[in-house]
């Protein structure tokens, strides 16, 4: 069975992991730990826990356990005390505060979801993410960044502050792996803080494992503004040192009103410019885009993009190299 | 094997259900949910769930799960948004917000801790202890009754607002039982509730069981002031109609500063007059005190009872009534 490792974490992880581990693939994912704004900021600021977010959604993506644990991970209570707060972030945050070590917090979640698939946090420490823009401007920390949407001016270093020690697990399972599927995800938020970890780019540089990364559907305003396809691919070579060995990118229509509302945003499709670049890897263009998602995004305040990878359109493409 | 029941909630029962599930006993638990203080209370009160506290307390007694799952539900957050919340309950409050009836949340809970025994809440709808004083004050909410310490006249009656359908469960479980336990725990707070749902203290009176009364060590002002055994035993007889077969005492020591410290709170020890009062029942007297709590309970603010029953040395008493 390939061994079939996805970085990154969020809601693009999401996508990939829920549908992969439904297929033949030896399924895991190396997960970012910088998150901080939201319910999980709350909870690593008030209670010093690492923050759960992209855990949970990667636990929850790889659950085989029955629609009613899935449902109780992912729900966010609405009034009071918890406002805000998602249970599966509790969860995670109250068994971190009773368990001996990490490991024993993963594997304790990893069993009541019954996850079909290694979940494996990039690191055990803490650690913020740190972004210099070209205007001098430093932000810390991965939810203010993700708010700074009215920065102009590129991202010209991303850093981790302090530095952390990988888990072992990571470097150890990108060592072993067949394929890396990185994204989707916002590049400097989901997937750049996964890659500053000490030895994980230096492992996936030197790894056997073939690179398949996931192009963004739209830009993000005051992360990669303006960006094309070209740029993604130099940012992550920028990063690993290496280029990805295939890019799965959209070529399904979008529908003029949700252009408009990626606009209002400041933000538009990414064009795919890499045949124009001389990219040397394969590209693979599909219609990727999540349609029924659309509605319900649009209808969530909390929602900060509105277009979703599918699952199974995406996993088709990914399984036509994979297999 | 004996079909043993055990009504009330909170300490008490957990203190009778911890220790008997390790012995040959086809056990259930019969639960208060009339709780209101506290975490349990905000919650009712924020998020609209019925009282999660005494049913938490009750499934952890029973659960055969690692002790980490135990630990895990009994965890308190210190911090924060949640902090005072104790896991168990946003779990089970979660749960709720997720399933699709209360059974299953009950299922659910009862699955993850591995339950040895059935918890029964004794109803599903959602209401309020209230009581009257002698002096005519009527006090409302389970939470408020507690902290209503300086109350000095007895209570004249328990009432529930608004009544509610009793949980046909418990009714049955009632039905087929050879033992029901009653306390230890708060008369008018923990086991006079769950007398006050239609249909249960019917369903004892005419019972073929036999009642087992653990007679509270200490009595509680604003609730018990002043009251012997045999007030005890008055009151119980007037919600169900029918008085004890067995009353458990304590005749084990207890020491000056214990007895010291209850006096600051308006507290003393319960005289056993039922022998002079003429008790048909069976009385059974032995040490029962928790020794090794004591020292716990009085570094805990929050406790507002330093004395509890030891659950080797009850069971071992009802054992001997049961066997």
């Amino acid at each position: 069975m390939k061994k079939v490792t996805v970085i990154g974490g969020g809601t693009g992880s999401f996508v990939v992991l829920s549908e992969l581990k439904e297929h033949d693939v030896d399924l895991a994912a190396i997960v970012t730990m910088m998150d901080s704004g939201g319910s999980t900021g709350r909870l690593r600021d008030q209670l010093g826990v690492l923050p759960p977010g992209d855990l949970r959604q990667c636990l929850v993506a790889l659950s085989s356990a029955p629609e009613l644990w899935r449902k109780l991970f992912l729900y966010r209570f609405e009034n009071g005390d918890l406002q805000g707060h998602n249970f599966g972030n509790i969860f995670i945050s109250a068994l971190e505060k009773v368990c001996d070590d990490y490991d024993t917090v993963i594997d304790t979640a990893s069993y009541v979801l019954a996850t079909k698939g290694k979940v494996i946090p990039v690191t055990y420490e803490k650690t913020h993410l740190c972004v210099e823009y070209e205007s001098g401007q430093i932000i810390k920390g991965e939810g203010n960044i993700d708010e700074n949407n009215s920065e102009r001016t590129r991202i010209k270093r991303a850093f981790l502050e302090p530095t952390v020690d990988v888990n072992q697990r990571a470097v150890e399972r990108i060592d072993e792996s067949d394929f890396i599927i990185i994204g989707p995800g916002d590049l400097y938020t989901s997937i750049i803080p996964v890659l500053l970890v000490d030895d994980i780019a230096v492992q996936i540089k030197k790894s056997k494992a073939k690179i398949i990364y996931n192009l963004n559907l739209m830009t993000k305003a005051g992360q990669t503004s303006n960006y094309k396809a070209s740029d993604f691919i130099n940012d992550l070579d920028r990063y690993i040192g290496r280029k990805p060995d295939y890019v799965i990118a959209n070529n399904g229509s979008i529908s003029s009103s949700i252009i408009d509302w990626y606009e209002d945003h400041d933000e538009k499709t990414v064009e795919n410019n890499l045949r124009s670049d001389s990219f040397e890897g394969t590209i693979i263009e599909g219609d990727v885009i999540n349609r029924t998602q659309i509605e319900k995004n649009l209808s969530d305040k909390l929602t900060r993009s509105v277009l979703r990878h599918d699952p199974i359109k995406t996993s088709k493409l990914l399984l036509e190299i994979i297999s």
